[in-house]
């Protein structure tokens, strides 16, 4: 049994391509060759926290993956993350623990950025001419990131409601080689950008219809409540083709349940993502599309992820 | 953030008396002070296999508990046992991990063990003449070692199903200071004896209502599903005291579950061990008095045990 800490896991990673086994996850998912039982819970009140237990395994694979992730939100005056987390992996065949990744929530963050990359490889169009990044926190710093090896482009615009923290997005992604503007504006982004990422806990539209031009893809990642919501619901109702990564999910939280409870989209309209990486159905087909891929996070990807780690850490 | 084998969980165990701190988790259950969610499940075909995620914690403590237990019944096919487990300690005011408990299932054995000690401080007779235990594997060998601490009684009585068994757990339970009689017959161990535990997997009843005598108490153990059945219903009918671990659960499960489903006792009849050992209810009242209590093990017994080797691995 072997035990990881964060900086192991961040080394193994270094040294991987996680976005073949998060797409394969995605269409094994698509597919009905994932068992992904409801999401378990727990709360507290005082201080105030939650903890999700997330958990399920691919069928005729080697292992099955619990994930541990919590929130407490007065942590950060106690001079500590308010989020946290680690995955287990035991063996499928004997029920033995494999491994402890001890990830402190970091390969949450992964995952979610390679899906990321994995929606764009699907549905931006073939010519990015500007990433825009709603969000200027971790996850729109790893996002951005993935997508290197999705698209050559390294021209970004980063939008967020704070010009120092959009300062420090843009020295730090500059030091990465991007060349980044900031802004205030989300139009702005709409209006420069044709590949957008939405990474914020918003609850109200950041994006509007009007806004966006045609061959625009958009990945929203920050809604995965009931009551988050980073696109105007006539975004989906605009777009062409319009994802989810699990539709039984995004019919229950997101930007599609958003839509779907507005009724500017057919129930049947939303596609699953691993149905459009396996083949079973069309994304975008060609570059005037307006495409929208909704991300609300499925358990699959966390097996893949902590799977991929530990085999990394085996060879 | 502590990781503890089996070695080192053995190790402080035997520096720990646990009944107290599962006696005050069966209180704390009862008066409705531990929030317990419902058992997580994942089920596997090829091999078969289950596993269990149990968790929970008590309000105004400091840690809540995750308990992931497995079966896999191929596993003797591969020299390993069916049973696997470990428990995860957190903070309940931050979430941090504090302890990895890699008990392999024995910390659940030893709860149990203790649970039944428990039952049999508030229920047994006073002078207990003989203990008879059902059952000659390794819950049959705890259960006798933790009444250790609730009775001086060392002589004993063991039925199973098979000779060399009882010949075993007769040899070892000697070397403990015991004196062992073995039978083939369980009727002989109610004649025999008036603190009686049952921790057979038995699917029917191996004691009937005419073989018990006034005085006696029994603990079933084994019953921990709809299916199995270790008690005749009738003996519940009889019983002047019949108690729960939970009463939520032994509606669904266990020998209360059988009795109320075959009408020999009102729906009113069962108490909650917790509301005993607090002293809102009334557990035995005389020495003539026939009293069973049914364990089908709660989380708050993890939660209680779990801390308690971690708190002793500390000082």
């Amino acid at each position: 049994m072997k035990i990881m800490n964060l900086e192991e896991i961040q080394s193994i990673l270094g040294t991987l391509d996680v976005l073949p086994a998060i797409e394969a996850g995605f269409a094994a998912y698509s597919k009905g060759d994932a068992v992904i039982p409801p999401v378990a819970e727990m709360l507290f009140e005082q201080p105030p926290g939650d903890v999700h237990i997330k958990y399920g395994y691919l069928r005729d694979d080697d292992f099955y993956v619990i994930k541990i992730a919590s929130g407490f939100y007065d942590n950060p005056q106690l001079g500590l993350s308010s989020s946290n987390g680690l995955m287990l992996l035991f063996s499928q065949k004997t029920g033995q623990l494999q491994c402890v990744l001890l990830d402190e929530g970091h390969l949450t963050d992964i995952r979610t950025a390679a899906a990321g990359a994995v929606a764009a490889k699907y549905l931006a169009p073939s010519d990015v001419k500007c990433i825009g990044i709603l969000g200027a926190g971790i996850q729109g710093r790893l996002q951005l990131q993935y997508l290197k090896s999705v698209t050559p482009c390294q021209k970004v615009m980063v939008w967020g409601m704070n010009q120092s923290e959009l300062d420090r997005y843009q020295s730090d992604m500059t030091a990465l080689g991007y060349t980044v503007e900031t802004t205030l504006h989300a139009a702005e982004v709409a209006a420069a950008c044709n590949l957008i990422v939405t990474v914020t806990p918003s609850q109200s539209p950041l994006l509007k219809a009007d806004d966006i031009r045609p061959g625009t893809h958009i990945t929203a990642v920050g809604s995965d409540t009931p009551e988050k919501q980073e696109l105007d619901a006539a975004i989906l109702g605009l777009a062409d083709v319009a994802v989810g990564d699990s539709l039984v999910q995004c019919r229950q939280r997101g930007e599609i349940f958003k839509a779907l409870g507005a009724n500017v989209i057919a129930p049947e309209k939303p596609v699953e993502l691993g149905s459009i990486i396996a083949g079973h159905r069309a994304g975008r087909v060609s570059e005037t599309q307006i495409t929208v891929a909704d991300l609300t996070g499925v358990a699959v990807q966390d097996i893949q992820i902590s799977k991929q780690v530990y085999l990394g850490s085996l060879s």
